[in-house]
């Protein structure tokens, strides 16, 4: 019981965090789906904002002791590739 | 038992953002102690990006709830309440 309880907790809080990765990755797939100017400055600034609010939820997840520090990172990393993958694609279009 | 670690992760969570409150209020106080300059764009940027990140923890902390929704909306209140204040005192110097 007191092991579920933990599970539970770990969980929720990594699929929290991979939920707002994903909302980050499709906000700017919108953006440029529809603007088409990933050097906006706009974009720069939306996405550095998205990320950084993300990031802070990361760090306290880590800190309260939910997620593992590397995973933490794992999660951030995974989403600054698709983001630059993203990124990539549209400057070949 | 496993209320134990129910309790634990919910004092913790507190803790943490309480302890992320103080830090901004500190931040600030040093600001203004060493800029005395409230209406400067970048102490306003630094401000925002402080709460901002400190808004996306609660919310993180109320979604995976370990605080409740009016906990963490009183946390913030107080903090910008106690901003406020240190605003208005270093205007009056």
């Amino acid at each position: 019981m007191a092991s579920d309880i933990l599970v539970n907790y770990r969980d929720k809080a990594f699929t929290l965090l991979q939920g707002d990765a994903d909302k980050i990755l499709k906000l700017i797939k919108v953006q440029m789906d529809n603007l088409t100017m990933p050097q906006c400055p706009l974009y720069e600034e939306v996405l550095d904002t998205q990320m950084f609010g993300l990031s802070r939820e990361i760090d306290f997840a880590v800190r309260l002791g939910l997620i593992p520090e590397h995973e933490g990172k794992a999660l951030l990393d995974t989403l600054e590739r698709e983001l630059s993958a993203l990124h990539e694609a549209s400057l070949r279009k």
